[in-house]
């Protein structure tokens, strides 16, 4: 698989050609050649480099080399062959895939993990926007991302300030809908949040040309829940120490929960879970016992942005959980399956995302609980929270979840970052010298 | 006046000693006495420079050197004697304060334009956080705002990511009550804002132990239409080339309105409205006929933040319009009068209030309509658009109203700037730049 990985990128064109689809959706082939080959590199340094893996961590070697090209080549057939009615994407976890596959439609996230066309970017956004943000308009302005430009429809949300003036500028390149998440969680903005899922239900069967049905909408809860509790099974086996898969290849889960497809991924996740499962039960790790466990907390990490996971892994350190969008926060909690018409689905999808627990609300109390509760659960020895640099709401909230660490008796590192490497030194020596102190 | 306030801060103690007073809000006197001679000083440097002054802004002059001093007093004793219920502060231009009059309160705007004690907040909130945040952290934690001291209670809002995640701390130090803003101008959102204005007026005459009933509030409507009618009458005599005013003593009435006793200020800006257009019947000005007019958008400046202001017009610019918090946005709009029942005018200031073009909201595009239409209507020779540095909101927006001043023809500079001084001959050099090509 990793050799499949590096001779695509090197010649992507070996086993099937994928450069006309690419054009097709009117990419730039040459910089995305560019862009490819650069995280083949790059995965194979991080990955491929890991001893001891779970063998059946061979399908994030297929999901990576594949991200880009059978994938959407597998979605764009779908769509031809009228499986599938639309693909939607979107930015945000707030946005309920449910509703996009009850409608027929493909979910994908586009969440972005890498600096792209920055100097454009800039020309439209300030320099003091968080990397995500500057990532997805790059991406979208240098034509780069087959996601973005196979995406029929996008469905932003209004969360931070970043995303949410970002969209309007977003919204001269590609077809939005916005989707709007609230400040607060309680008693009455749960039912605005409820009218917002309904309203982007009514939305998606509309823009699929597909109802969304009774069934099909319970086939889409199950589908979602079916891969969230193979995500949760994989999860719990992390608490074992030795841990039986690493950080990196656990976000990289994660990661491709989000884009794959969500049946195939289910049967791929629980193939790791059994393996890991197993190796807890002889003590096999993928790392010795006793290698210190750090919890992880903070902004999510979109594909390709290994780079922490990578820096505390290669230090000495295991990840051995994930308070975030990319981690605990995908999968955690279930949308009740006991609904029988659509409008009780659709209020128990709404319930169900309104428990995460995003910086974006005030006060954000759960999200403390949750981080302390899982470095309880998952024995870790300390908890490092990260913000992609100019994310205001993750770094102010940094002050909050430092407290709770300490109250918890917890050690607690905060570190900003980029999805540049510049700071790659830096932080090899803070999470060293984090990993020594406990 | 000039002197009053010079006198007061090298030697506060002269006419009536404040310090027994500060000391028992307790304040940092010596810290204050230090923050109220460099305000002081600039004021001097600022205000009492500009030649030709309107005679009547001598109230302002009054207004500054009271600002810290008598207006609290004033406060105080009008509290002492049962004149006022309570003292309420706030940070935003959505917290209404007809609803803190109807209760017999004292409304007052908390808004700060100084660094104070940096080091201090940066131990709770990030670097990255924009200087009006980190002022009123600042503040507090220093113990040198009387404003924020003497407020019984605090009413913060939900719109920037920055203030509604500070707020969280701020809650720690001071009494707060949160008021949630929508994302959105829409008919939903206008209703739950509705219900937010309902909630709020609940909670103050609870917390003011003084009933909101059709007559107060109909009074305490009337109060702050009065000032918002006497501000536009001032600002309609800027239109005028000459302006009979200066756009720094426009800035400060603004300033004062946000802080000053409302009735007697309404007659004070009454009576420069009426020396305002007694010049412009005769063609006097503070500047000469035919010096470039600027109509400044963007971020609050908040009292002491002159900064920019004083920039542009020492550079040879007249400021004839500000649209902003600090500025139209302050007293364009009146509440509708027309209500009978406490319902009915809580809906009314709610409608009145929803129009404020925030950037929190997306779109924004009634703001752009609004400084495109203030620059034609004050005949401004350019905008210049202005956000405080890290203010997402305003940064992001800002490409948005360059694209509107384009299209409009109208030249457009954009700058970021904070309350330190390390800018300003970078800023001096940019803007008269601009001066020379309009
Ligand atoms: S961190 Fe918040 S804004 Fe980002 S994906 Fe998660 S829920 Fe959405
Ligand atoms: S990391 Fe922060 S600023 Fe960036 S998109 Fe997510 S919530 Fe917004
Ligand atoms: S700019 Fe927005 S947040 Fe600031 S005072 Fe005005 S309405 Fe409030
Ligand atoms: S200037 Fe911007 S970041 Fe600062 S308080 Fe106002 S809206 Fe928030």
């Amino acid at each position: 698989m990793a050799e499949t990985l590096v001779e695509n990128e090197q010649q992507p064109a070996q086993e099937y050609d994928y450069h006309p689809m690419w054009k097709s959706l009117g990419m730039n082939v040459e910089d995305h050649d560019m862009l490819l080959g650069a995280v083949g590199q790059m995965y194979g340094d991080m990955f491929l480099t890991q001893s001891n893996r779970p063998k059946a961590t061979s399908y994030l070697d297929f999901v990576a080399s594949n991200i880009h090209s059978g994938r959407i080549r597998e979605m764009l057939d779908k769509k031809e062959s009228g499986e599938a009615t639309k693909i939607v994407g979107s930015f945000c976890l707030y946005v309920p895939e449910e509703v996009v596959t009850a409608a027929g439609g493909i979910a994908v996230s586009l969440c972005s993990g890498a600096d792209w066309a920055t100097d454009k970017v800039e020309e439209h956004l300030p320099r003091n926007t968080c990397p995500l943000i500057k990532s997805f308009t790059g991406f979208k302005l240098g034509h780069v991302c087959p996601y973005i430009e196979s995406s029929d429809l996008v469905v932003g949300e209004n969360t931070c300030d970043g995303k949410k003036k970002a969209y309007e500028y977003f919204s001269t390149l590609a077809n939005m809908y916005i989707v709007d998440i609230p400040n607060v969680h309680n008693d009455a903005t749960v039912e605005v949040w409820k009218g917002e899922v309904k309203k982007l239900a009514h939305k998606i069967e509309e823009f699929c040309g597909q109802p969304i049905t009774a069934e099909s909408l319970a086939e889409a809860i199950r589908i979602a829940n079916d891969k969230r509790r193979a995500l949760q099974r994989l999860s719990a086996t992390r608490a074992a120490d030795p841990a039986p898969i690493s950080g990196l290849d656990s976000l990289l889960t994660v990661q491709a929960a989000l884009m794959d497809d969500p049946v195939r991924l289910t049967g791929a996740v629980n193939d790791m879970a059994a393996e890991c499962e197993a190796r807890v039960a002889v003590g096999e790790g993928v790392v010795p016992k006793g290698t210190k466990r750090i919890l992880y907390t903070g902004t999510p990490m979109a594909v390709p942005n290994w780079k922490f996971f990578n820096i505390i892994e290669k230090a000495g350190g295991i990840v051995v959980g994930e308070e975030s969008c990319t981690g605990s926060r995908y999968y955690r909690d279930l949308v009740d399956e006991s609904g029988t018409t659509v409008d009780q689905m659709l209020d128990a999808i709404a319930e169900r995302y309104f428990k995460i627990s995003c910086a974006v609300f005030t006060p954000n109390d759960q999200r403390m609980a949750d981080i302390v509760n899982m470095a309880r659960d998952l024995h870790a020895d300390g908890i490092i929270d990260c913000s992609l640099q100019f994310c205001t709401l993750y770094e102010t909230e940094a002050f909050t979840v430092e407290k709770a660490a300490e109250e918890a008796g917890i050690p607690f590192m905060h570190v900003t970052t980029d999805y540049a490497n510049e700071d790659a030194g830096q932080l090899t020596t803070r999470v060293e010298a984090f990993l020594e102190t406990i």
